[in-house]
């Protein structure tokens, strides 16, 4: 598995710089974001490093996402919020700051502080089919 | 697999109402949101019905979220986007709109029309501990 002696989440994986940790298999951990956005905003990051979660194996991708729903709940249910945000950010446009991947876990109130904006748009007769064909091929 | 016949996106998945698809396997469907936040903004939803994240089982995530690594790729590269983000909303309080789990694949670019606030806060001495003690006691 890819690790980076740089890394302070690989560091945090070696247990060579202490977390809040919540679980840990061989391949993830899950702890407590020390600047949390929300009491309880928990980080699951994989125990390899991969800087986005594009570079990800699909089945260390798996082993590591199958934790969520159990942590969702657990965050949910020791924080009394009323839902929770799953929120992954890769590259700077997208406010990753860390470059190591993380799922951030957010517990959410009515009027919390944490917000966004959803301006959706449409698209024009063909384009959307035109998109959904090249992200397929993409895929293949 | 649960499913919801009033559901829209058990609609989608079962083929009765049209989608611009990009994947589908036995657990999931992955196709572009109709009201792109970017271009090529797509969801992944998996093939039962669960309306929030924690009430998936670990195995049904596991078997839809191993396609995000490969889905965030292909998106990326037939948007040309500097990166993307995933989101996820569970309950109003996190913008859930639709009550069927789906993970948002959010192309970004530097400047775009899609933005968030960072209000990160801090633990006194002692309560994030605590907190996640309550959290890991939430697991078993």
């Amino acid at each position: 598995m890819p690790t980076n002696a740089d890394c302070i989440f690989c560091k945090i994986v070696a247990g060579k710089i202490p977390c809040l940790k919540i679980l840990q298999d061989a391949h993830g951990l899950a702890f407590l974001d020390i600047g949390p956005i929300a009491q309880g905003h928990a980080l699951l990051i994989p125990a390899g490093h991969y800087v986005t979660l594009d570079e990800m194996p699909a089945e260390e991708a798996a082993a590591l996402l199958k934790h969520l729903p159990a942590l969702g709940r657990a965050v949910q249910q020791a924080t009394g919020a009323e839902g929770f945000n799953v929120l992954q950010n890769n590259g700077s446009a997208a406010h990753q700051l860390v470059q190591h991947v993380h799922f951030h876990i957010i517990p959410r109130r009515t009027g919390d502080a944490f917000h966004f904006n959803w301006p959706a748009g449409k698209y024009t007769p063909g384009q959307g089919e035109a998109l959904a064909e090249r992200i397929r091929q993409g895929l293949v």
